[in-house]
């Protein structure tokens, strides 16, 4: 199956100036005017380095993965969007299990494809065969599967994505955002297939959601395609420098990932002794399902927002996973609108 | 003619929770851990707010527009993207005049769309009725006028633009990138007129290149639109807080513009001492014509980039408007290359 957009094949990626220079009077730039302190030594003035190689370096250096092999932009949604631009032509077919990251259905309609979901089994399982025959019936351009899922937690492992990818000529979109607070990650098999784009992000394990930095990972064939789609200065300066700054320390989110997971637990434990659906979860989150109507609503009274859904999913909600003091917080508030049901 | 694609119209803009909290536990973003002096404060494990609501405000001071008439993201290339994203089906057809800005052209191939440009006349002039008889001819989804025109440095005036919208039913997205250089902006008309998008940016007169901070004001009607396509967080929270210090002291911004118009004029007067043709610019640079070959290059050898261009370009190049001592260096060595080329 072709998979890239026929408008896309003979696209040169723009190539901004890296010369070495004196003067630069190139790209219309202007002077630094407004912030004398930090301006000049984070160039504000100039455009970012297109390609942010220090920012690709580093994610290199994490992942143990030649930085040739990266492309990093304003998070994962740039990300999602980058492979739809590259790929999907009107009327393409996208494929999921469902429920999961709302924004693979949605990014569906805006770049004109059809988005189909497979439910997953009871218990938010996701059966891998049921999958490959699907892919098979349906021949879908791209395949996404968010591992771990989000909202439900649940994790494939490597076996059976390597089984989709033996099984299918789709392009298998794995989205690894929360796989920090799990195992299992695809990023060494990116040479292995010629299909397999991994997405990654500093938003959740390093605790960086406002630098919106997402990056992909995948082979170079592929990676130089999304280059071609990529706009010319996608990564703003100060979120390359600030993720920069934050890889070089990754011991710290390490340590943090520990805290996470301890915590996962604590409130794992704590939410089975009420009487509540509660699903393992490998994310910084747990899902969960209460038979108690406009459950968030209730606990935003208590000043603790949680995430809620529509349609399929009423009554099923996804906490973050906080630290202690926010956990316990909001367990004490839960145990008070469950009592509070009951009398 | 209808503008927006069909399948754009029923997606329900993806809404972030805005409600008060105490603890947040709704979006699985993760604790500040790197950045233990500014982090808190500038709340980098949070989401950024996906409306730049603050920095839309300001903007909206700066234009005197509501700020409800204002979208912001990573730079014009996200704002022409949207554009895309919003109103181009495969094989639409996109029209501009060229020489332009380049990445009209790349966007219109990513997206599908057929870009047809129509030449400018002798000397870079753009007819506004040649465009409007093209327009009745071949019903372009989108005109895109970039005033003043990168990299020509031409501007069309308000009267060449009503003109235009008054007779064509075609989106009309005026690009001013440049217009703080020259005068003449249209975000005035955006209530008057159906189908007229301006996109501006904080790249050039403001001077924060890095920071990738673009904007579009239009009608109410078509913002709905833009903001059913945009990206839920698209901009990061560092580019917008840096978008509102910068904004509030927006007095030296016009300080700089004077001194670019000064320092644009002894520019032009130096360049056109010289064998060479130069065009009067509305921007920060200056375009110009020299029969020496590889200009580029041989200033590129004493340390000053220049823009060059390719195909129907060739030996036209673009010189940024640089500070007084930028501009002389830049003479001193052309000057230099042209006595030397004549010896």
């Amino acid at each position: 199956m072709k998979l890239v957009k026929e408008n896309i094949e003979n696209i040169n990626k723009y190539e901004p100036n890296k010369k070495p220079y004196r003067i630069k009077l190139d790209a219309n730039e202007g002077e630094n005017i407004f912030f004398s302190d930090i301006g000049d030594e984070l160039k504000l003035n100039l455009y970012p380095d297109g390609d942010s190689s220090l920012l690709r370096d580093e994610i290199g250096k994490y992942l143990n993965v030649d930085p040739n092999n990266i492309v990093a932009g304003n998070g994962s949604s740039e990300m999602i969007e980058l492979v739809m631009k590259a790929f999907i032509d009107k009327g393409d077919i996208i494929l999921s299990f469902i429920p999961t990251f709302s924004m693979y259905q949605i990014f569906s309609q805006i770049y004109s494809a059809k988005f189909i979901g497979i439910n997953s089994n009871e218990n938010f399982v996701q059966d891998v065969d049921v999958l490959i025959e699907e892919a098979k019936n349906i021949k879908p351009k791209i395949i996404f599967i968010c591992n771990p899922n989000n909202p439900t937690g649940y994790l494939m492992n490597k076996y059976e994505i390597k089984k989709l990818l033996n099984n299918t000529d789709s392009l298998v979109v794995v989205d690894e955002a929360y796989i920090e607070f799990a195992q299992g990650s695809m990023v060494e098999y990116i040479s292995q297939y010629e299909n397999l784009i991994v997405l990654r992000t500093l938003s959740k394990a390093f605790g960086l959601a406002a630098i919106r930095v997402g990056y992909m990972v995948s082979n170079k064939h592929i990676i130089d395609i999304i280059n071609k789609v990529k706009s010319p200065y996608n990564l703003n300066s100060i979120s390359q420098y600030v993720g920069v700054k934050a890889l070089r320390e990754k011991e710290k989110m390490f340590q943090y990932i520990e805290e996470v997971k301890k915590e996962r637990k604590y409130l794992y434990n704590e939410l089975k002794k009420f009487p509540i659906e509660v699903y393992p979860s490998n994310g910084n989150f747990i899902f969960f399902k209460s038979e108690v109507s406009k459950l968030d609503e209730k606990l935003n009274e208590k000043g603790i927002l949680i995430r809620s859904f529509s349609k399929d999913l009423e009554n099923y909600y996804r906490v973050t996973v906080g630290n202690r003091w926010e956990n316990e917080e909001f367990i004490k508030s839960l145990k008070e609108i469950l009592e509070n049901e009951n009398s």
